[in-house]
């Protein structure tokens, strides 16, 4: 039996290990889950996961995993998706922490106010400045490790990659301007070229909902 | 040469490598910075660490980490403070990110402005009881998890406890009733009865600044 990986369309967090299950070949259930229409907010889902969130990971064992990070280095476990050296798989740790605290919280509500819910925008101006403030902080971090770097770590293309890359591609639809960050335009264009990528609209968005 | 660790005391993210450090027996030089003497914002440290953060692990090879749990992380590497099952240290990368994001930046903050810096309190006050409620989200996820289990993830005693035990048994300093989550209080007593625990105020404090 497969694992069960609960996602939503559009999502660049349900991208993450969508995209690591493409490039290593496993096989997995996926469950299309409409956030919009309330169904991670439903009973059946709160008692599969508490917390309501996705992506959401059920192991074939009946473990599972939540965060979108751990599911994705979970999936990369025994791939050359997961760094080899002790060092480069704790600064894969470091910047999946960095991804969820100082790029993911702000790109995903300038997004999800931009793209997804404009009519909502407008609850949201005052908070939208601070939002791209602290994104722009976190990319000007990014930007300044990625120069003279190929990939997050010294590992080469690595899980630690797809988790930056999952919110930062989308980061231009939250009305960031990727221009500014030339360090990271190149290697969001890298990560596009590594072999099996596939964009988040042909992994994601062709589920059924 | 063994690794340096530069920490702060009094710090619950400076505490989580000490700790495992103490709990391996591994050697490691300490430097204690002075945060509110501003000796993380200086030229030198910059130098370091551009982020101007601590704890911050600089490696015996040159290469350096970054993120309280990931500087955990490493440090616990080939010893029984990593989970050796795939699944249960996916988990420990799960709460690390959700102690990051659901209660490091909320109990940090409520103390800080509670016990480290009460006379700056006053500029805060609207802002503290955001950070109690989502603090207390946090907590209650956590005594869920925790109700039943002895541990954070399945692999016993790990990493996972550490690092989620770092802010979460300051709390109470922030303002936090941890009576209200008694299996986050019984927890809290296991990761404190554990082989070779020292409190932050031995494995800090007593470090020159």
């Amino acid at each position: 039996m497969p694992h069960t990986l609960y996602i939503t369309p559009g999502s660049g967090n349900s991208f993450k290990p969508a995209l690591v299950l493409r490039q290593t070949g496993r096989a997995c259930t996926f469950i299309a889950l409409d956030v919009l229409a309330g169904q991670t907010r439903q009973a059946d889902f709160l008692g599969i996961n508490p917390r309501g969130q996705v992506p959401y990971l059920v192991c074939d064992d009946g473990r599972s995993v939540g965060e979108s990070n751990a599911i994705a280095w979970l999936l990369a476990e025994g791939s050359s998706l997961m760094p080899s050296d002790p060092v480069a798989r704790a600064q894969a740790v470091q910047w999946m922490i960095f991804e969820q605290t100082a790029l993911e919280p702000f790109i995903s509500l300038a997004r999800f106010y931009t793209l997804v819910m404009p009519a909502l925008r407008a609850a949201h101006e005052a908070d939208l400045p601070r939002w791209l403030e602290a994104g722009e902080r976190g990319l000007a971090l990014l930007d300044r490790h990625l120069a003279g770097r190929a990939f997050i770590t010294d590992h080469g293309y690595s899980v630690a990659d797809i988790a930056v890359y999952g919110y930062t591609h989308l980061a231009g639809e939250g009305g960031f301007n990727l221009a500014a960050y030339p360090a990271v335009q190149a290697w969001l264009q890298r990560v596009a070229a590594a072999p099996g990528y596939a964009d988040i609209h042909t992994l994601l968005a062709g589920r059924p909902a």
